[in-house]
């Protein structure tokens, strides 16, 4: 046996004796997808790296429009917040003149509230009491008076964390019996992998494009039956302000969904992350709960909802702090107590999100002096964004085979790409889906990193991209003139 | 049909309707049992709202014994950690004389690998690249010199984030061929709740009490075999220094616990969370990392390995940050890219948690201006928390009735208790462990809140509890001798 057979065989030997190899890991975890963190961006960083390295490029940056990260795109934290954070973690400054006395009162509040007065103790698993009641009159005033209980309030670290949980404790069931769960199609991904892990059986239901984005209750009567053989349909996602669609529910059909999931016994998820960010003329946001309440006791006192928000969205920004919370409405008092145990095990949400949960949901009011500025900034931030939105959705529209439906609110565009015919065929042959080659190729033409439509899903046989309207304007235009040029110069080359 | 007949129908009807109940709730979640924030800590909740509101109690306090919470138990945060958080949240404080330079430094560092230079933006899903690379060289410093890759490294929310993330990816198969977990007895309850919760199986190993709680190959070996033919044992879980019951393995057990697990094919989990809590006099730790790598090339190229830290443990005591890191070792490139993605889909751990792993892997050096109070502030904690090892197991083995190991490491005694039989039977009527019947009673009578041996597991018809030795020395004794009382009491009145 000559050497190289020899360590061939030998790699061979110490590759078959791992334990952990893909053919023996956990098969649901294979199918697992995250296209927002996906091969696009791993490309994007490499090339970042190589730009670093000297490597010359046709751009002097990469400009990541591929998530929604306000403050990595240079939008400034909301100084309140972040004093107040700074109290907290190292109240020696709470004699600082610096500070002013509602930024003290805040963090001496959740301090006390804190094991030791530290923000290093654990709390309690469903989180701080004292930021529960901030979180359920928050709520309250939102929803016009609406009653809410702290009790029905878990604090969660992000939106993600509370919507995994919610899904896992859904999820039962074999083969035809197996959990399905509706989501809108396009959506966010962390739905489709969440589902893909607990091996529960995804359920498509499309927002029409053509309408807005709008969502059909036709449609969801369609897609519940094509489902209803194969497994057993017991979950209705809703995403609003959609992402990636940028849609905004109206109050109508907020109804008709709430009457819908009332008939076929859907257990609701209503994923209201973005309900600060609503730009266009004439959308309003409703929550699920306060429309639930308002159908009347009929369907309030029965729909199961549960319904997610987070510091990482809206004019915080806050991604890094993973604060969030889920508000769940006549969820049974026994699984209520499953839930409770179960999110004992990972002991408490992260305490420095919890306290910026309180600071969003309890924020400066008129007299207080730190009111001015946060109105100026949260006021600033957020007419920031509705510029952005108008100003992406226009620019979009100039171009010859792009189409972007108005971006009412949350953070996104998803317009749609016309592709050649030759492009198309060429990234086949690659194995590519035809947008993700399309945005490969902008990525490595521009420097300009979006994510490809497949992988939120969508009609069959269109292609999209999402981009973040959350760059400077000054920079997002220059992004958007790149794009058009990108488009011009890619659907001329495969012509 | 009457009023009330007609109410109980109306109830049983709405109950029916719900979509989500304990019948229809994922099943494997009803296994799930988490003793240290169980029914016990519940009551012990209830009763501080009780004393509160005025209800006459023996007791005026409750004292949680229950957890590993420190600076719930009046543990003082390290200055320097606090400093940089500090002036990382707040980063216009980096202008104000009051923080030392070494302090500056560190913030400036993490904020410029931070997206737009703020915490508040999403890092990289395996965590920030600076902070890893601080990770390994800490790692490396600890393991003399042992090379260590951050690209091995990644950053979690807290260890047990870590932990479940890599039993997800070991646990695949059905029936007879589901992975198989072997885990000490008694054991953290993280490892048999996410055990449960994946439906893997558990495997349990027993620690010798009558050897200081020490692992022995022959009791691996004859679980191993035991399980071998109903299950595919894969993985072998070590905590070293033991949790709940404070040993500090040998530099001697942990080859054979690698030969074995070389031997066997399995993969090697090693929680080594309290890895600066030694304190028996002989004792030393070793990782299990550092002892492979010096075993040779034979071992260390072939045996799959995971080690767990985290910010909560050790002299820092920051549980409420959810920091913490796991590095693989071995692990197949292919698994490694699924773990990424895996991890992505949450997008990242808390930055927080990450900065602060970055402060504790990275502390300040001497020269630097916060080296000696650092390390002031470090010697007194870990020397207090030696002092109340030694306390802890010398008062109790002055109790007849109650006989307790050493405790050479981690945060906890957990000594075995003698139950006289009337006890055990009046338990037993009630449905209750005879040591959870104990420790409710301790509960109700002194408002001491410690956790029942069989909520981590223990050699049938032996009983023990589990206690930290967090508590500040003065009030530590009160409750040492305020246990001893109870258990002559207790003794007494059930003989």
């Amino acid at each position: 046996m000559c050497v190289s057979n020899l360590e061939t065989s030998n790699e061979a030997l110490s590759r078959r004796q791992k334990v952990l190899t893909i053919d023996t890991m956990n098969a649901n975890i294979k199918k697992v997808e995250y296209a927002v963190r996906g091969p696009i961006v791993q490309r994007a960083v490499q090339i970042e790296k190589e730009l670093k390295e000297g490597v010359k490029k046709p751009f002097n940056e990469v400009i990541k429009a591929n998530i929604g990260d306000a403050h990595a795109m240079g939008q400034r934290p909301v100084t309140f917040f972040r004093q107040v954070l700074a109290l907290c973690s190292y109240p020696e400054l709470l004699d600082d003149d610096k500070f002013p006395e509602d930024t003290k009162y805040r963090a001496q509040r959740i301090l006390k509230a804190c094991g030791g007065s530290s923000i290093g103790a654990y709390t309690a698993s469903q989180g701080i009491e004292c930021v529960r009641q901030d979180v359920s009159r928050y709520i309250e005033r939102r929803d016009g008076g609406v009653p809410c209980d702290p009790d029905n309030i878990y604090l969660t670290t992000g939106a993600s964390d509370g919507i995994v949980t919610m899904l896992k404790l859904l999820t039962a069931g074999e083969g035809r019996t197996r959990t399905g769960v509706m989501i809108p199609i396009p959506q966010y991904p962390l739905y489709s992998a969440a589902i893909a892990e607990l091996g529960a059986v995804q359920l498509n239901y499309y927002l029409d494009e053509d309408k807005c984005w709008g969502l059909d209750i036709s449609e969801l009567q369609r897609s519940l039956q094509a489902a209803s053989k194969h497994c057993n349909p017991r979950v209705l996602c809703i995403i609003n302000p959609g992402n990636p669609t940028g849609q905004v529910q109206s109050r109508e059909r907020i109804e008709d969904v709430i009457r819908f999931a009332a008939k076929e016994r859907l257990f609701l998820m209503a994923d209201e992350v973005y309900q600060d960010n609503v730009y266009a003329e004439g959308c309003k946001f409703y929550s699920f709960k306060k429309v639930l309440y308002e159908m009347g006791p009929e369907y309030f006192n029965t729909v199961e909802l549960a319904s997610f928000h987070s510091t990482s969205k809206c004019y915080m920004g806050e991604c890094g702090m993973r604060g969030g919370y889920m508000e769940v409405i006549n969820m049974d008092s026994e699984v209520k107590a499953q839930l409770t145990k179960l999110v004992s095990v990972r002991l408490c949400p992260p305490v420095p999100g919890q306290a910026l949960m309180a600071l969003v949901t309890n924020s400066p009011q008129p007299g207080e002096p730190s009111h001015a500025q946060f109105l100026k900034e949260r006021t600033a931030t957020l007419g920031d964004l509705a510029q952005k939105a108008k100003l992406t959705e226009e620019i979009l529209n100039t171009v010859p085979g792009i189409r972007c439906n108005p971006v009412q609110g949350a953070m996104y565009s998803f317009p749609q790409i016309t592709l050649p015919e030759r492009a198309i065929r060429e990234a086949k042959e690659k194995g590519q889906a035809p947008d993700m080659f399309y945005c490969m190729k902008l990525l490595e033409e521009t420097g300009i990193c979006l994510v490809p439509g497949s992988g939120f899903g969508q009609k069959e046989g269109t292609y999209h991209f999402r981009m973040t309207i959350l760059p400077p304007a000054d920079k997002l235009k220059i992004l958007l003139s790149k794009v058009k040029e990108f488009h011009q110069r890619f659907t001329k080359c495969y012509s």
